[in-house]
């Protein structure tokens, strides 16, 4: 009988299990196979994306090498070498996890697991039935395709097969400005790719956790490096052309390309692991149902991560794995809260967001105030030739921060301080008067916090 | 009458300005002329250093680029275009400053500023009398030399005269192993130099504030980049021969070299500027007494940055700049406190560190408990190729933050995440609790947290 077994060694399912085992459970993990331990993020995801976006943004560096006096006598590309790295990455990160795993005597049994009853989950085909007092379910999700673009690995391309490429494409069609498409137009044109990125909103990044701002300035930087953008845009028909294809543009236009990439949603694994069978509650898009513990209606099953809600982010997944184990353990404290689940965007900026846009607070009846601080005069950011960017600090009337949307240069590490503030709900003033480095980009969200919270000094607003 | 004459315009000085300002102060500055505005940092310090260290962190990453797929045809290296760019920036930053004064109508006063009496600052040979009801000093720090070893910028440099170089020497020798040498020795062996780096201690860094640890990886590193270190060693005599210098060092050695860098220490600026006429007190080492609240003896008279202590780092100033003011403004909790100034070094790692190390800690009679994390494992450090260092955090028994030690990737920003949470007496319960984002940086933060609070999963200290 173990304390508490976990289905999908993904992102949630692994870090639960050392979470578990931390805390002094006798935990299990159950995963597909040997080669999808650490999930999508891990395999198909966060990490070998942003192995090649970091060679994006050395080629992006390049331009301003001369202005520190280097100058480069050119250079070759070559993707065979850039996957090697990629893969050797992915698969030290995941032996790691299986040796580790290993030597803490965390098992993990491979197969499908199943629910069979409240207590047991069945394996694979062998069907070796584990007993536990409770259970997490981590099964994470899946590419979504749309319309008649199933995904071929030849012409049509998910973030499944993308991996598999041998060679840079000379053009390419991106269907979604989500981050997934931004992320892959940034890499691809770094490296040389002619990039057509379509979207059918208004904007790239159409969501309304992230604002219109960030939305603007990574607009303008894709375009600077040539990205070919098509807003308001969708995909009529598609046609083999050759050895390439056809795409037929609601806009009118025909773009050939060597591939079209699709970066359009993913479903929750949700099927076939016996939910319906024991009775556990699915909302109307096909989520489980979970408390703010993370608890599913049958009060020793958990779940977690891209099962429990839309927002399909690895660390989302590995908070909500703690909080099920807190509430295992008698911590009522530790709840999920989507609102500081931080939102980081790689592309040809960093984009974070946590926490609410302007728009949202005013839709939520705050008087809202809001700190900007750009880049541009940092001192830090003009040593690094990354003077682009802002720090928008979005709080109450009484200074609570409500949200913080950092985009330029280490976004998705700064944001981490403000993150931590919202969890203490420490406000403006805490923030206002913190200690910071000099030179540091850190300064500039300290300086958001003044703007708010003493009165904006700006070119604009003052005498 | 000014309610705050402000004697310096370098980082305190202006920082307070700024501040001041905000708070609905009429402030004026005095500052020795239009080319000293920003002070030793800005123009002779951390700001063109810093510009200088990220060609060098560009050049370092330039062995890491195959893994990406790129592959340089070679490069060639030019000082001048180096020296362009740096003092673009720093121009930039001090016109800046001087445009912004002038939109907020804060008066720069330019010549040598003297007390006069408590509300009277003497500017220059004109002798122009400002009245204040407070007066915070700022007049910063000076190069000091050692023994017979004058700065001539021929063949002894010190930080005043080393940006003056229009080449990179084919060897330079540099005297101290402290924050100054270290960098400029990595800045200058990536640049192609040669680099002989000599410190009397036996360690580099060789403060009570910086663990060991950090040393040790740092002096790995630079020797395995090419650069020559001595140790527990110093410089005895020297002689010109022909163009370039021949140094006698206590081991015995001679080195030859094209210029000989003193890194040796700073004094501060407190002569001549009518601290004795007003009676003003000094300690036994030179600096201006002052309390908590940055206060001298004279109750409307305030001083602050590296004339207050030997720690002389621009942020200490500029916070003690906001305390001095807070405090003028009737505020009692906005304290003085070096331990909680971020002393952070940009060389062949980013060595960042706040509050107590281990021995000190130990020394003040903590029960220490100490959660180090490695970024090897880390996968966003595995991703851009820089998975070397740590995190090294060290409470107390009841889980008090004492202090942190971060060497690795974008350790300066990273360190601000923990310098907030002690500030705000958040201990390890907290940030083990602490939401993150995956892939990140930080995560490493939030695992030391962990290992402290929940006791350390490591491949040696379990099972």
């Amino acid at each position: 009988m173990y304390d508490l077994v976990i289905v999908g060694a993904g992102s949630g399912g692994y870090e639960g299990a050392l979470y578990a085992h931390r805390r002094g459970m006798k935990v299990a993990l159950v995963e597909l196979s040997p080669e999808t331990v650490g999930g999508n993020c891990l395999n198909r995801g966060c990490i070998p994306s942003k192995y090649m976006r970091h060679g994006a943004y050395m080629l992006d560096k390049f331009q301003k090498l001369p202005e520190y006096g280097i100058f480069l006598k050119g250079y070759d590309l070559n993707m065979q070498r850039l996957k090697k790295g990629r893969e050797k990455v992915v698969l030290t990160i995941r032996e790691n996890f299986k040796k580790f795993a290993e030597h803490l005597k965390i098992p993990i049994f491979y197969g499908k697991g199943v629910l069979k009853d409240a207590n047991t989950v069945v394996v694979g085909p062998e069907g070796i039935e584990l007993k536990a007092k409770y259970i997490l379910l981590a099964t994470g999700s899946s590419t979504a395709s749309v319309g008649d673009l199933v995904p071929d690995g030849r012409y049509i391309f998910d973030t499944d097969q993308i991996w598999s490429l041998e060679d840079f494409p000379k053009r390419i069609l991106i269907l979604g400005g989500g981050a997934v498409g931004v992320e892959f137009a940034y890499i691809f044109r770094m490296y040389g790719s002619e990039v057509v990125l379509v979207e059918l909103k208004d904007r790239l990044l159409p969501s309304a956790d992230i604002p219109e701002e960030s939305s603007r300035y990574l607009a303008r930087k894709l375009k600077k490096i040539g990205v070919d953008i098509r807003l308001k845009t969708t995909l009529k028909g598609w046609e083999v052309a050759g050895s390439q294809v056809k795409a037929f543009l609601s806009d009118d236009s025909e773009v050939q390309a060597d591939l079209i990439l699709l970066g359009v949603g993913r479903k929750p694994n949700t099927e076939g692991i016996g939910l319906e069978q024991l009775g556990i509650e699915k909302d109307s898009k096909g989520f489980v149902k979970v408390n703010q513990f993370c608890q599913t209606n049958i009060p020793n099953i958990y779940a977690c991560g891209d099962i429990t809600s839309p927002l399909m982010l690895a660390h989302k997944s590995m908070y909500e794995a703690k909080v099920a184990i807190s509430h295992i353990l008698g911590d009522k404290d530790t709840v999920r809260n989507e609102r500081l689940v931080p939102k980081i965007i790689y592309s040809a900026y960093e984009i974070a967001s946590v926490g609410l846009t302007e728009d949202q607070a005013e839709e939520e009846g705050y008087e809202v105030k809001v700190g900007v601080v750009s880049f541009v005069p940092n001192p830090k950011a003009m040593d690094d030739g990354e003077n682009e960017g802002f720090v928008r600090l979005v709080a109450s009337e009484d200074g609570k921060i409500l949200g913080c949307h950092i985009l330029g240069p280490h976004a998705g590490e700064l944001l981490h301080q403000v993150l931590h503030l919202m969890k203490a709900d420490l406000g403006v003033d805490f923030l206002s008067k913190a200690m910071y480095s000099h030179p540091s980009l850190s300064e500039s969200i300290v300086q958001a916090g003044m703007e708010v919270h003493f009165g904006p000094i700006t070119w604009a607003k003052r005498h």
